[in-house]
């Protein structure tokens, strides 16, 4: 099996890039790009050229110069459209880099609760990620706003049906997850958008476990708002900014909650009442992170020379070649991830009783999945820094360590 | 008056702390380190570490490892606490880094208003920090809540007699700034704080432009909440993460608003429903900055060095000294600060006609202070990074520049 690795990335037309991030020593196999992703090589340089020449050199200037680039006063927005060209199918002026994805998801669902008194349901999936779920329990408290739950399927994932039947016309969001974080499973973005707006209700999709990874269109999909995380495929580092998506013909009809100076239409006027800015800039509060913004711009940098289209190609690759070992050499486990690639994001899911033991083995080997109760192990395979050999090399220490398998 | 500033400089003890910033090429006077503060020379290093050894190595790994420190996990509380002991007269437990200032403002002020239904004013006042106004207004209005404004007198500040004029059995909040962000004023939060709790009600100390800079005793005060940003005195860096404050005995009582897996109580088992978090990390919503942390411990361990104590008698030196080369060298000039030193923070105002134009002159000859409007140049004198020569040195410029003065 080795063998076919070998030859899978002697053919991969990406497999240089893996070479253009920093080392991990003793590090066999990577298998949690989906939940950190790697550091690219540039970064450290780039940290070291911004903190010498932007913050010591340019000092409070760097929030308003150069003249006519708007300085870091625009990184919300410039930051926004670049992920939104590399990743996200969507034209300019809809997306900012800001805040949380936490804090992004309670800003957007309460836009969405808010701008339609005669709505009070939020539909949404019992397996969306934690967060997502918490933030809209809260919501649906404080606005007197109701959760219509949808029961998933892990292994199923979010069907349009089960939107169909979910919604109606007390519905004011579908918030769901693109990519479920456990299972892997890419809902039909396009047509639970168009149930949703059939419905007369606004859809949120949380694509923290999507950008980067798969291909999206959120514009052809008429998708109103969306939310996701920097950290994971495009390479942000820990705790990196978050970014939102609000559509061009929403922003004047929706308004976000946290009502700060950064976010309204003239900062330094600092006048007595605010006034949003036009735009998508007003779903910005606070002051924009700005240091913690340099590491995915190298992120990005990779993403736009690879492509997206190469990148999901390679990511089906991989998820292929780990269900082909998985299936030969892991015959007691379940697979908690679609087979149909079609419908199957950068990570997959196994589950086998044990699995919770056998993590911390893993990573003494240098294997490093990570681990989602109940009995999961989630192998996520970033396109840019996985090889195919990493993959097989990390899977053989799996099949020793299983109970039953070779020792 | 340049041999006086040499004199001063020598004398200082904490003369040599200048030199263990990053150099700014070409910069005669930095003067808005209360804006955003000069990165500490080890900072590209530290980036650089953490980014190869903790990022690049332990990946994932970072988040748990090493065993019994919690690794990044305990950040939050772990950066928040340092700063209470640095900076805040706080005991631990009481404070977390997270999010910006905005945005924890809107948190606290929240769950403020919310935790009283029988109280539904907040007290704050006209000169307050745009974001704090912002936010307040916001609050207000989705709340059912009232704002009751204190007019304030920018050179004479909020005062005792002001706030308990305003305080009464329907104040949920009193919610001001400590050190106000145009004149520099100190208030009396002791005072202001008691006159509060005699009312009944919380007390929100907005520290942007007093941590780091002046003297703070939350725990001694009585206080209840507070918030404070750590890019100006503290030196995080442009964009950094803010940090808020809750007493000890508020934490059950208080309920911020955005419920996020961060802040549950156990992240990881991703169960159904909100579990707060005990204790203060329960004002935790998303994945905490951690990479977006790093420059802050730089800045931190400075001040630790250092002491608050040391730190404030220069800043009263400092203001002190530039008050006399203002009165020396613009007699025409308003002083929108305190004169007494106990009320004077750690930055001026001074205000004249045609001010605004004076900026863009002041800054190409390398002396930068910043403006606010109207008409107002604000002289920020970080002590760990600003020398009494360079207050000199900028101030004679600025005699050159202002209309009437030597050319």
């Amino acid at each position: 099996m080795r063998d076919r690795a070998r030859e899978l990335d002697a053919a991969d037309p990406l497999a240089a890039f893996r070479d253009r991030f920093l080392p991990a020593p003793g590090v066999v196999a990577y298998l949690d790009g989906n939940s950190l992703g790697r550091p690219v090589a540039g970064v450290a340089d780039r940290l070291d050229a911004f903190v010498r020449e932007e913050w010591a050199g340019r000092l409070i200037r760097g929030w308003t110069e150069p003249a006519g680039s708007g300085g870091w006063m625009r990184w919300p927005e410039e930051v926004g459209d670049r992920i939104a060209a590399a990743a996200l199918g969507a034209a300019p002026g809809q997306t900012v880099l800001a805040d949380s994805t936490t804090v992004l998801l309670y800003k957007l669902v309460r836009a969405a609760v808010d701008h339609d008194p005669g709505r009070r349901e939020i539909v949404l999936d019992t397996d969306n990620f934690p967060t997502d779920r918490y933030v809209a329990e809260g919501i649906a408290a404080e606005r007197g706003a109701r959760l219509r739950w949808i029961e998933t399927d892990p292994a199923a994932g979010i069907t349009a049906d089960q939107v169909a039947a979910a919604v109606g016309p007390d519905t004011a969001l579908v918030l769901l997850s693109h990519v479920a974080y456990r299972s892997g499973w890419i809902a039909d973005a396009a047509a639970i958008t168009a149930i949703a707006h059939d419905a007369g209700a606004l859809v949120l999709w949380d694509l923290s476990h999507s950008v980067g990874s798969v291909e999206l269109a959120l514009d052809a999909w008429g998708v109103d708002l969306a939310v996701g995380c920097t950290y994971k495929y495009l390479n942000g580092g820990p705790g990196s900014p978050a970014f939102g998506y609000v559509r061009h013909g929403l922003h004047d009809r929706l308004r976000q909650p946290i009502q700060g100076w950064m976010g309204g239409h003239d900062p330094f006027a600092m006048g007595p009442g605010y006034t949003p800015a036009a735009g998508v800039r007003s779903l910005v509060s606070g002051t924009p992170p700005i240091l913690a913004a340099v590491p995915l711009l190298a992120g990005l940098e990779l993403l736009e020379e690879a492509g997206i289209t190469a990148v999901r190609a390679k990511s089906r690759a991989l998820t292929a070649y780990a269900l082909d070992l998985v299936d030969a050499w892991l015959p007691g486990v379940e697979l908690v991830s679609p087979r149909d690639p079609d419908r199957r994001g950068g990570h997959l899911t196994i589950r086998g009783s044990g699995f919770r033991d056998v993590l911390g083995a893993l990573w003494e080997r240098g294997v490093i999945p990570d681990y989602r109760e109940p009995d999961g192990i989630r192998l996520g395979l970033a396109p840019l820094s996985t090889s195919f050999t990493e993959v097989h090399d990390g899977l053989a220490v799996l099949r020793e360590l299983v109970p039953g398998g070779p020792s």
